[in-house]
């Protein structure tokens, strides 16, 4: 497997596969793979011809007071990774590589962005759609894979492939697990032992929310009162917010109804970890 | 040749052209063809198989003050005419189809908008990024070609081009003017006589300028005072803009050199119309 570091020479390995007629799909990723990002290689794999991979730490979606500088990089333990779970290549540029001197031009989904994630990381997501516009026009890939940890992400990346009519599918995964319950996330390597073992919690609490709703809750302030107070019995724990929305266009619900998603963020120390679950009433 | 109205349709009428390696060229228009529109085609015409013609007036890039309503209209006249100059396809699409319900992605090209044209017209420019964006992602062109009057879109659109490593080579093709030197616009369709007589001081002004620099001059400002003074006597003439810059990032110069573009807006009554000459002193 091959480890391409310049846009020009990614677009002319794929040239010769695209007129052929294979398929191509594109794993976007920031890199210090771990399972959650290889079952998104796995099924790559299975259903495209060509998986391109790709690890780079997006500067533009990072806020000034964030981890950017801190976030953990290992290129050389990713290609090996995504090469045994099925990837072709792995495209690694540079930052001067995607965003040369004099680089101005931004993507941006304007109201999906303003909730959750969006409101505590301003400009966050316009620096997610710009780099994922620039890495489907570079690999041009037939269906590209998201995990649904982060859930706001792929209804933002879904809304902008609609409405900027780009040639993908996107696919999205199912959020991967450690044994305690815990959604995996490079930054999980941040915690401590005792937040690590804290931050089991936002996973039980949203067992705790699905088992108010199949009992029949339906009341979204309820749920959310119970939710923050299992939250709040951890000393590590500070809650970002926890939201009860329409899985559609992110707005908060009174009554529960329809596809809602319950989405956590939540800091331990100085990590802040997301977590959610997508449940039909 | 077909006029074709929605997007899906669009996209497979090109599937099998490019499959045999046939080149695509896209000529984006508002429509109300005139001899700059059709030098476009005929252009595209010699050097594509394919030559879509996309014919829609773009809300977004306009003002809530300006012509959106009154920009004339006539698709069928348009068709005739393009035929004539050698288009495969007339792309037409709706409002609706082009903008559905709860539309909210914007492609936005940051520093060289704030100035010339978008500094009098915000949201001008993101209005234009955002639709031939979505222009090069249903047709996909090889080529797209945009003509040298609106000097600052084409500027806009190389960088954004560059920057968001869209798949589509740029032609810039040359300004067409009437006989009396007015460059050909279909704003001019509003203009009364005497509007319409004044309005040839663009070019003289250009010309003028153009013979002050051969002749030495090299003081922007000098320069600057003499366009002025000659557009002011005519009294339908209120100037907008008289500007000398850097054909490269558009900021002001004040002694010439390099590639410079000197770009006028001026507006006649109610008619807003530019004009520009690119100089290499």
């Amino acid at each position: 497997m091959e480890v391409i570091t310049r846009i020009d020479t990614m677009r002319e390995k794929l040239i010769s596969s695209r007129q052929v007629g294979q398929k191509i799909g594109l794993v976007p990723t920031m890199g210090f793979l771990h399972d959650g990002h290889l079952s998104l290689i796995r099924k790559a794999a299975q259903e495209n011809d060509i998986v391109v991979v790709s690890v780079f730490v997006n500067p533009t979606q990072f806020g000034p007071q964030e981890d950017y500088e801190e976030y953990p990089r290992n290129v050389e333990r990713d290609a090996l990774l995504a090469e045994e779970a099925g990837a072709t290549f792995i495209f690694h540029p540079s930052v001067e590589e995607m965003y040369p001197e004099n680089y101005e031009t931004y993507v941006e989904v304007t109201d999906l962005t303003k909730v959750l994630c969006g409101r505590s990381r301003p400009g966050h997501f316009r620096g997610v759609t710009t780099v994922v516009t620039k890495l489907f026009n570079i690999i041009q890939p037939d269906r590209a894979y998201f995990g649904q940890k982060d859930a706001q992400q792929t209804i933002v990346i879904q809304k902008m492939v609609r409405d900027l009519n780009q040639n993908v599918k996107i696919c999205v995964c199912p959020i991967v697990r450690e044994k305690d319950g815990i959604a995996m996330s490079s930054r999980n390597t941040y915690l401590t032992n005792e937040e690590r073992m804290q931050a089991a919690v936002l996973h039980k609490s949203l067992e705790m929310a699905q088992k108010m709703i199949d009992e029949g809750e339906r009341d979204a302030k309820t749920i959310t009162k119970a939710i923050e107070k299992q939250i709040c019995t951890m000393e590590k724990a500070y809650i970002d917010y926890v939201a009860l929305v329409s899985l559609h266009n992110l707005q908060p619900l009174t009554v529960l109804s329809g596809d809602i998603l319950i989405a956590l963020a939540v800091k331990f120390g100085a990590t802040r970890l997301i977590d959610n679950v997508i449940i039909t009433v």
